[in-house]
């Protein structure tokens, strides 16, 4: 059982998964010009840093079927993509180094399209390489072999391969040693309600979702064998931001022994940002909290406190997990070490 | 500002605050019948195990008003009122001592209705000044003179007079010490969302909304002066039962210096239970998680983990506050000496 969030057809159409609609209905839409591309990125259709870069780099090959490939209609486009999401960093990167790719390709029609298709089709697979190195690594890890907690959304529906944290779930599960996931439901946008159940179950994967308010009951009950989590951003000392809701786990977790795993690519490293204090935390509108979509469950008056993000610092976290290899503390060498490779 | 959320009017009839229709619509009921009384306790247009007893005190003396006092129709009466939640032990016993206070009184019809109304309206009075006798005993507590973050609802809602924990706030706003609640939305039921924030927004103290999972970056921030909840349970060692995600923000509370108060009446204290690994914990229905009312979230396959309480072990616990006053540890001795001058 599996699902593809996004891929390339014959045709030189984009298929993707509209997420907009799950958990209920499965529905995947055909793109085929600029217009909707643009439309299914401002409608959320498609979500996930990664993913998004992988949408830009589609639309632009799409863009060059679509309206041509001289410069200055390409760059059009990608002006036009890369609006949609303006604080999207993968977005806007991704559609970068694609106009670089056909910048260098031949100057014939044909082998610049040819050069967008094969850019962003290469993604694509760089994408899925990664995420299952990644899920390689981590899959040894002790604690996989029972029950794992795991939060928000990380799976191939954030990234357009097969995930990060999720994917490590996926492997241990095929390789026989996960039992079960536990999925908190991730108020207020509810990533895991919605979205990771949906994975699960499509992976075939035992799945118990409860509230966020349970977690802490749960992990003090011994039913859970390690918590695993990605990452937004991870710096140069090793504490790390992630999804609301991640630290009081974090907490939680090493008040009873129980492994806590960040897993997290090397791009989310930032090692020019020395410790988890300096990250900035996005806030998010009112309407977020006390209710969800057209339902209202709170008075209207009042104000809410609504941080996307919090920080878990290194201490309480007991392996990184990346598609390099699997971190541990002393963090601040490890990293450095790490994307001291980069370049 | 303020309300009321059971009162007893002059045409002996009983006025509800009906709570299924708040935050959005404050709607009074007039009680006049067994039948209606019945139905607005399975309707959970009101709950809470306090106003539950003090409803049941009502309902009996509304049945002396519609079908007579004679013993035979009273305890006909009594078991029709206690069958709508069997395991509300308020309830039961509530009605019980109302049947007690009706026997004891004379023969004439006058006289034994008078008993029902009299001890309900006693009962009634009680509530209030228990509840106003430990707002009293925890509004000089410190960390209260700042910003206090509460969860569930404890509020006048919860208890039929002026609430625990929430009437401890109260107190605190109304001599100036407080400057604001912050208040988790509390799933599955939201129970902060709704009826918290509507409590708050009726008394004129400032409040903010958060998702459960921003709790543990709220107190990490410091932000919050002091932790305060309600108990459902409170046993010999001190270790207490509260709502789902009390033990998570009492884990993360100690962690960053912040108190932990629990706000209880002294009827909550059970004894008779060792420790906290002895309490029984309800677990409740899969429709709760993924999903509110109507609405779904998340795909209907997968289990839920939905228990309705956990537990905080006393180490975690600064101060229990009573309508008889406030207990440090070591609890032990202290809920020993408290408990035993009530016999």
């Amino acid at each position: 059982m599996s699902f593809t969030p996004i891929r390339i057809l014959p045709d030189k159409s984009v298929e993707i998964l509209d997420q907009t609609l799950l958990p209920q209905v499965e529905r995947h839409l055909s793109l085929r010009s600029v217009a909707q591309v643009t439309e299914a990125i401002r409608s959320l259709r498609v979500r996930g840093a990664p993913l998004l870069g992988l949408t830009g780099a589609c639309g632009l090959a799409i863009a060059g079927e679509e309206r041509g490939t001289d410069a200055e209609t390409l760059k059009q486009a990608a002006a036009e993509l890369k609006a949609t999401r303006p604080t999207a960093v993968d977005l806007g990167a991704m559609i970068d180094e694609s106009l670089e790719a056909v910048g260098a390709a031949s100057k014939t029609r044909t082998a610049r399209k040819t050069a967008l298709w094969k850019f962003a089709q290469q993604a694509l697979t760089r994408q899925r390489e990664r995420d299952m190195a990644l899920a390689n690594h981590g899959s040894s890890l002790p604690g996989l072999e029972g029950a794992v907690l795991t939060h928000c959304n990380t799976g191939g529906l954030a990234t357009g391969g097969v995930g990060t944290a999720l994917a490590v779930l996926a492997e241990t599960w095929r390789i026989g040693r996960l039992q079960r996931c536990y999925v908190t439901e991730t108020r207020p946008l509810l990533q895991g309600a919605r979205l990771t159940m949906w994975e699960l179950e499509a992976l075939g994967i035992s799945a118990t979702l409860l509230p966020d308010t349970a977690a802490a009951s749960l992990i003090a009950s011994g039913r859970v064998n390690a918590v695993m989590t990605g990452a937004d951003r991870i710096v140069a000392n090793g504490d790390g931001a992630n999804k609301i809701g991640t630290y009081g786990l974090a907490v939680v977790a090493a008040r009873h022994g129980v492994p806590f795993y960040l897993a997290a690519p090397t791009s989310t490293f930032d090692t020019t940002t020395p410790s988890g204090k300096a990250i900035p935390i996005e806030f998010r509108g009112d309407e977020e909290v006390g209710g969800f979509g057209e339902e209202r469950w709170s008075p209207k008056s009042g104000s809410t406190y609504n941080p996307a993000f919090d920080v878990t610092p290194a201490e309480l976290i007991t392996r990184i997990i990346t598609e390099r290899g699997v971190l541990q503390p002393p963090y601040e060498p490890a990293i450095a070490a790490l994307t001291a490779s980069n370049g």
